[in-house]
């Protein structure tokens, strides 16, 4: 299995910490492309940046889907996920809306711990386009200014630990979401700290991605994830051409 | 005062529609700027041509927003709407959030007439992120493909009375919403054939951006639609890059 | 263009208060009627001080509506709002739904500051009939019994102010709503002092009727918004008889 | 037990309907008074004639309610339950709650037949405005102009009974709810011709009157259910006054 | 009347509390029968705990009902109810249910005050089953451990209050429903404390039980609440093979 | 990895079918346990019947869980699953839980292909529970009466697929969910034959298995899935006791 992790934002660090948890997750015989976003910015916390990065998202799988069983795109937030999954002609998976599906399979209730406040009116959004609303219980963020997000995990554990024990307890979470790329592997490093389950939006990713493969359903030929019917475009970058051109990226 | 019309795709014989109607709905001292998407789609039904139309409206609201008193984004669907909330300084209307705000205020639940079958979970989506969701009683639509997207209203305007008609007799519909640019104009010509209010989404956002220029509210300095926090960026357009820099854009 | 403002209570002062903000609100050629209820109380805080005067709307409507283009009921709440609009030719506009179709274009959650606790949950319940209620996150109030609620602005500016911030800081507020005609005209006072859009009532019927004036939709003529089917009646004052005999009320 | 029936119309032949049902449900000691609206419409349909049926409602109350140990409002729709039971010391009951309440104990979805298209609207509102809108199902009504509403039954049996097993059998309706004041009396009439439990209104109305007074569980001093903060008031009649003046209205 | 009152725990105290509350509660002529699980826990916190009880509650229903007018399930969380309103003829009452459509016509939003906190998240979805969820504004719980279930209203009285009073003013609860079979009586001995509305799950049951046979609606033969369909069948108890066998229980 | 598959209903010839799919879906090194209810019915369709699944499921569960990586309830409505979850150390999954996290990522909205009308309630009830409603789009139901539920498949196929195809084209469906156990396998037999992805309940629980043992994230110590508090109990079979007790059941 072909597995293309797409990482939104223009961090490599980052890249980093999602190619090596998207690792330990994935089954052995699975191969991993991971790529970066060519343009775009630090990481998104903001609607606007989310606008960036799903564009981004779009050049990265018109260049590299071609070949692949799945793909996942590795921000929180999941930026332009349903709009690929129209286009491209495997699963197309996104860390948040694998997190949810993941977390909803292990208790009722959940609460997203994030790495910035600005970043929770963006992710209650995503969240209840899902209709998963009525289970989200509370977001719960760091309050520092971030600085290196490559580095956030070691910097701020123990905050991030504090925090979703507060989700436990004073807002009756059933299940732990540690969400944004940037903590990628956090969750497999703090379990035994935390007593409810913990789930992590690349190793999620991973694992439904592959889930969603051995299921083999076919894609949409109608409805509402079909490819969009045909019509006249310009100025767009091969790339993006080749996601709107019928056949121009095959699964492998 | 000063609007600035953003037309998401690259129809410019929409554009003129959209220019038209919205000179009939404003103020006579209203100066107007209508601008065409450089790149993108003859018109966006999907959320995928979603995306690229949102990418065009940031590419243009970088470049011409300056200097306008609120910037209309012409397309029903509203893409990157609450993006570009974040980062203009002026106010941002859409045509779908604009139509429901002026319908919200005539009737109690609405449909929503529109030109493609394909285009209505597109447009289902959008209502439902407002949380107006529960005042939609149906969308009714064409279901002949599209040729002329320019020439719509006139190849199709019984079609779509009729089907406004059943909106209100077998949906229980107060308000007909009539949407999408290429009807622009459409609601003054068929507003005594039927039986309820009639709402085009052109002139509502004109409305709308007037209504809210002369609130003069100012704009967020916090919460989730202030500007985005500073951070490192690569590889975005001047006009892009311009949308991120504090007081990049002006208003009048 | 001509509206009428009903002060669906007794309060002069209150009256004078919502005339001077619509008069700063309007455009310059429109003139205003303001009228105050002939029966009720002081200012409505419940539902049963609601149902007074949806009363008192009806029989000030009935005397005074004719030769206007639009109806503000200008109380919080909306008292006899969608009662009225089956009835009345023109457009009719509530302070409340005005209020969160504004706020609605400017953010995506709000909060409502009130000047009493009692207030809240008759607010709550308006809102959440408009199926407004997600966007709702919270509704924070004076504590204070009201004295004169024709001097609260000026009593308890700081007060309410502290109230915003709170809701901007602690409950993720986009927008804030300053409920209640005795507020009308704080917010363009305060707004220089608030993080974040601040939204009056009173001046946002006034640019919401002259909106839907402008849009000239026509009236319902079927559906749940047509007048009320003729049938026998007694007993009721000459003003509600009006409304309910076709043509009694003509729009200008 | 004393109870008071309030037809909030004044179509006297209602009110004997009323009556009639009651006394076949009430319990052997119960007292009834029926009385009829000195004002307004023969029946109501729409949401002004809701607003004068709710003024008559008060006016009566205050008028007659000392000395009863419950007031029913009769009319479906519930005009004024909400506010009386802000000011009245006894339970207040309305056939619409009444009927949901009973009929929620009875099945999980449940369907409104209702005797005029015009009427659904309202109705929908007021099952939405108690919480209960995900349970209801349809709303189905007879299509003929009304005229003798208190010769509905006789004159409709056979199509109500039609629309009943419609909405049995093509909507899933666990529970048949028989809507509006006129039909009082006819569940019983009924229900060996339908295969699901009938629910009148007048007769839950009265079952749930007496089980309120049996809780006899005395009345809010706090919450938004205690009586309006004492404030000036003018104009309004002695009955209105008598329900605002603590100590006004006795219970038995 | 005759009423089977069915303690799904197998604490002998609590059915004897249950059955004093329901001997105060009932009309002067009912005669109750109270039975206890002959297997199963002494008190249900939690979703497995209720899994346990509802099959006790078939067990006694199975054996018992027959020759009864109603049946009360007597734990709050109303296990089995739906299940066992599909095979008995007569009206199945639950606590909780009958609880919140009392609680529902004395004020719009409620609070449960709960024995413990795990207690809490069953009972929520329980209130979310019923669609009620919109209408519950908190649960507040003891924390202490629990000791002896049916001496717990003794030990834990003023706590019990004081969290009610809380429920009023912190949370906005316009009536308090005090939790659980071992409160049984609890609501008449404080109510003269609280300054809202309290209901009491066992004298709600019973009076709504009452209210249910007084209605007489006949039982369901169509829908989802009819007999299930035949079918096969091995391994169950008599009792069991009862509820399934057409006419295998007789109301009275 | 060891899968244990349990099948809430009496059927043997449903739990080969169980069996069958659930090896076509899984990875090579899985092994798996099948086991069928000792007592029971022959298929569920019913909450009373569910009732009795649930308890079924429990038994097993405490017979047979000890040893495996992961609990498969095998029965759509996952009678009993809630339950479980709080009281085995390991991953549990339902059919429909399952199926709808896998199809939430497939597409937006989904209907459910039932094998009969009666079953519909029950499969509703379960999506709504799980918070997924406003994702259900319809359930279409066999009409037939069932004879042979183990040989539904050929029987029934042509029907099943026909009620699919109109589940996409006239209520909008993305993905289509065969509903059943008695359906396993279908999906990928009639995949070619419809136009939008097909999702099978005993793959997706496979899957989904698999997925959470990879996650590997541990089990609740603290929150609502945490074991029950130990507290007496009595009558309950050794299989149940086991359940309830600490270390009772042990993981792989």
């Amino acid at each position: 299995m072909r597995l293309l992790l797409i990482n939104p934002n223009i961090s490599v660090s980052v890249t980093a910490l999602i190619e090596a948890e998207a690792r330990r997750s994935a089954q052995p015989g699975t191969a991993l492309t991971a790529v970066t976003a060519p343009f775009g910015v630090a990481y998104i916390e903001t609607r606007f940046e989310a606008l960036i990065g799903a564009s981004a998202v779009a050049e990265l799988a018109g260049t590299h889907a071609s070949g692949h069983d799945a793909v996942v795109i590795a921000a929180f937030g999941d930026p332009g996920l349903m709009a690929l999954r129209e286009v491209l002609p495997m699963p197309v998976v996104g860390l948040t809306e694998a997190a949810l599906m993941s977390a909803g399979q292990l208790g009722r209730r959940f609460s997203i711990i994030a790495i910035s406040q600005r970043i929770g009116a963006w992710y209650r959004e995503c969240v209840e386009s899902y209709g998963m609303g009525s289970r989200l219980v509370s977001i719960r963020s760091l309050s520092q200014p971030l600085r290196d997000v490559g580095a956030i995990q070691q910097a701020h554990c123990d905050g991030l630990v504090a925090l979703a024990r507060q989700a436990v307890r004073e807002d009756g979470a059933d299940v732990i979401v540690l969400a944004g790329a940037p903590l990628a592997g956090l969750a497999r490093q703090v379990k035994a700290l935390l007593p409810v389950p913990v789930v992590d939006g690349v190793s999620s990713a991973v694992v439904q991605a592959q889930a969603l493969v051995a299921l083999n359903t076919g894609r949409a030929m109608e409805g509402s994830f079909a490819a969009p019917p045909a019509k006249p475009h310009t100025g767009l970058s091969a790339a993006v051409a080749a996601l709107l051109q019928p056949g121009g990226i095959q699964t492998r």
